[in-house]
C-alpha cells in the first residue's frame, strides 16, 4: 500500500490545489497563515514521530526472536545484521491523523489519550507493508531493502503476521472506552485492505480494457483511503465523538486518501526523474493500471485504442522501442487521463473538505488535519 | 501447525496412555464410565461444531470478494470453483476446548457465552493453516488442494491476514466482559505462533548436530502449546475464572499439546502407513527434526553418530538406498528416541492432568476437558 514518505520526499509536479474547498480550509489557512507551505504539518509529523516512537519501538522490541529482528530492521531502527541504526520509520501520516483528528474534537487530553491508538494505526500500515512488499517483489523501500530480500518470504510474512497481532494487542491492552471500538474499526479496515491489495494484483494481471475507472476507485479507496479513513475516525473514537462525526471523519480520510493516490498516479507518469528517484515513465513501461492510464483506457477516443494497442504488448527495454514511453504517456495524454485525474483529485480534496467540515465545524479546531490533507497532495516541494 | 483432523483419523500407534493422572482424571473416567474410549470427546466435537459451525461461517461468509472465496473454500464449505461442498473444516478441537473449559468453571451459561471467543480461536488457528501452507509448500490439507495452491500464494497470504483480523474483530464487537482481555490473550498468541513456525522452519534449515532438544521443546509448545492453552485460558475467561485459574487452564492445553505433539512425531517414524495415509518414515525421508529425532541425535551414544551421518546427506529416492528408512528409524530407536517421546509423553499428559486438577478440582467438571485432551493424544482408534 501507498508509503508517503518516498512519494512526498522524492516526487514533484504541477498539480492544481483544489480551489473549491469553502469556509473552513480558508479559515484554517489563516489560523497556519504564520507558517509557509507545509511546514505546519511537517511540525505536526515530527511532534507525532516524538509522541509516536517511544510506544511504537517498545511495542516491537517486545516481539521475541526473530519476529523482533525483522520488527527492528523493517521500521529501520535495526541494521540486517542488528547493529544499531539511525532509524527511517517514514513520516507518520497516519499516526499523525490519530493525534491530529483526537486533537481536533477533544483537545490536547485526547491526543495523549491516542498515542496507543496511533502506534497501533501504524503497526497495521506497517504490517501491510512486510506483506505487499512480498507480494508485490518489491525489493526497496524507505531507501533499503525490503525485509522479505534480506530474511526470506517465511519471516516477512510471520513478522507481518505477528506485527497485526501486536496492534490488536495494543488496543485490547489500552483501558480507554474508546479502544474497544477502536479495535473494531481497525480490524474491519484490515479486510478492507486485504481485499484492496487482492483487487490490484488481480487487475495488473487482467487485460487493459477490461478493467473500469469504478474499479481502479474502488481499489484506491480500500487500499489507500480506507486505512487514512481508519486513522481519523480512531481518533475520533479517542475524543468521544458521536457517529455522524467518526463517519465524517473516516469520509475526510478517505478522499484525501483518494486525492493522494490520484496525485500519486500522475507523478508516475509526468513527475521529474530527478525529483521521483524513479526513471522517466516507470509506471507506463510497467504497464500499470494506474488511474490516469484507466481514464484514458476508458475514455472512448482514438488515443484511448492507440493507448490499449501500445499496453497490450510488454515494454521492452532498448533501442526498439525509443521514444515508446513518450508516445504512451502522450496518448494518456490525449485521451484525457491526466486532466481527468487532476480534476478528480480536485473534486476527492472539495469532498475531503466538505467531509472535515461536518465532523470538526470549527475551522481553527480542523487546522490540523486540514494541514496534513494538504502536505499528501501537495507535490511542488 | 498441526492439525488434528487427518492425524487423528488417519493415523494409529501404540502409544502408552499417561499412567499417573491422578485423583481428578480417575474421577472423570468415572464419570465417562458408560462411554466407550474417546466417544466422549467425539459427541463434544459434534456439539461444538453445531454451535461454533453458523457463527464461523456468518463471519468467513462477511468477508469481501476474493477473501470470501478463499475463506469458503479453505474451511471447506465450497470447491475452487465457488460451487457448494459438504464441508470439512476440521475437528474443532481448538473451540471445543473453549467451550469445555468454560462449562467447566462456569456452567452451561458460560459455555453459551463463549461461542463467539470459541470461532474467534477456530478463525486464528486456520490463519495460520493458510499461512503455514504457503511457507511450508504444503499442498494438501484436509484431503484437499491447499488455497494457495488453488489461488496462488498472495491470495492466500492475504486471506489468511484477514482472516486473523476477522478473528479479533469479532472479540472486538463481543459485549461480554471477557472479550477484552480474551483478545489481548489471543493476540499474544499469535505473536508466540509466528515466532513457533519461524523457529521450526529455521531448524529444519539447520545442521543436525546444531539442534538441542530444549529448543524444539520449545518450538513444539510454541506451535502446538501455545494455541491449544489459549483456548482453554479464554474459555476459563468467559467462566469469569480468577487469574490462577486461567493459568492453570492455559497450562493444561499447553501440556497436553506437547503430549500431543511427542505422539504424532512417534507415529510419524513407527505409524502404520495403512493408517497414517503417509509412506512409511515419510518424516525421516524428509530429514524431520521431530522430538524423537533429535531426542536420539542428543543422546551421546553410538546410534546418535550412525543417526546424524545419515541425516547428513538427502535422502534420495529409489534403489540405492533400499532399507535406509528402517536403518534410520532403527537408530532413532537405539539412540533412545523412541522411548524418551513416550516417556515424555506421558509426564506431559500427568503434567496436563495436574494443572487441570488445579484449575478444576472438581473431577466431574473437569471431565469434558479431560476427555479432549485424552483424544487429541489416544491414537489406538
Amino acid at each position: 500500500m501507498a508509503d508517503f514518505m518516498t512519494e512526498t520526499d522524492e516526487r514533484s509536479a504541477g498539480v492544481p490545489r483544489p480551489g473549491t474547498a469553502g469556509e473552513p480550509r480558508e479559515k484554517a489557512q489563516d489560523s497556519a497563515a504564520g507558517a509557509p507551505d507545509g511546514q505546519e504539518a511537517v511540525a505536526q509529523l515530527e511532534r507525532t514521530r516524538a509522541l509516536v516512537d517511544p510506544e511504537l519501538r517498545t511495542a516491537v522490541e517486545s516481539l521475541p526472536g526473530a519476529m523482533r529482528r525483522v520488527g527492528l530492521y523493517h521500521f529501520g531502527w535495526q541494521h540486517a545484521d542488528g547493529t544499531p541504526a539511525t532509524g527511517n520509520a517514514g513520516k507518520a501520516i497516519r499516526p499523525a491523523l490519530v493525534l491530529a483528528a483526537a486533537a481536533a474534537l477533544g483537545g490536547p487530553a485526547a491526543r495523549t489519550a491516542a498515542v496507543r491508538a496511533a502506534v497501533a494505526v501504524e503497526l497495521v500500515h506497517n504490517f501491510t507493508l512486510l506483506h505487499d512488499d512480498v507480494m508485490d517483489r518489491d525489493t526497496t523501500r524507505r531507501h533499503r531493502p525490503t525485509a522479505w530480500t534480506v530474511f526470506g518470504d517465511a519471516d516477512a510474512i510471520l513478522a507481518g503476521d505477528a506485527v497485526q497481532a501486536l496492534a490488536l494487542r495494543l488496543l485490547a491492552e489500552d483501558p480507554h472506552p474508546a479502544a474497544v471500538p477502536a479495535a473494531a474499526r481497525l480490524a474491519a479496515c484490515v479486510v478492507e485492505l486485504c481485499e484492496g491489495q487482492h483487487v490490484d494484483t488481480d487487475m495488473e494481471r487482467r487485460a487493459p480494457d477490461s478493467v473500469t475507472l469504478d474499479e481502479v476507485l474502488a481499489m484506491a479507496e480500500a487500499k489507500t483511503g480506507a486505512l487514512l479513513g481508519c486513522a481519523c475516525a480512531v481518533g475520533g473514537l479517542y475524543a468521544g465523538a458521536s457517529a455522524e462525526e467518526v463517519a465524517a471523519l473516516d469520509g475526510f480520510g478517505r478522499q484525501a486518501g483518494l486525492a493522494f493516490q490520484l496525485i500519486d498516479d500522475v507523478i508516475g507518469i509526468w513527475g521529474d526523474p530527478r525529483h521521483t528517484g524513479k526513471p522517466a515513465g516507470a509506471d507506463l513501461a510497467a504497464r500499470k493500471k494506474s488511474l490516469p492510464v484507466v481514464a484514458a483506457l476508458t475514455s472512448g477516443t482514438p488515443a484511448a485504442a492507440e493507448l490499449a494497442a501500445l499496453y497490450g504488448e510488454p515494454y521492452l527495454e532498448g533501442g526498439a522501442q525509443d521514444g515508446e514511453i513518450a508516445r504512451t504517456a502522450l496518448a494518456v495524454e490525449r485521451a484525457g487521463g491526466r486532466d481527468w485525474a487532476q480534476a478528480e483529485a480536485a473534486d476527492r480534496m472539495a469532498r475531503a473538505m466538505q467531509e472535515l467540515a461536518r465532523a470538526v465545524p470549527d475551522p481553527e479546531a480542523a487546522g490540523g488535519l486540514l494541514a496534513l490533507a494538504e502536505f499528501v497532495t501537495r507535490r511542488t516541494a
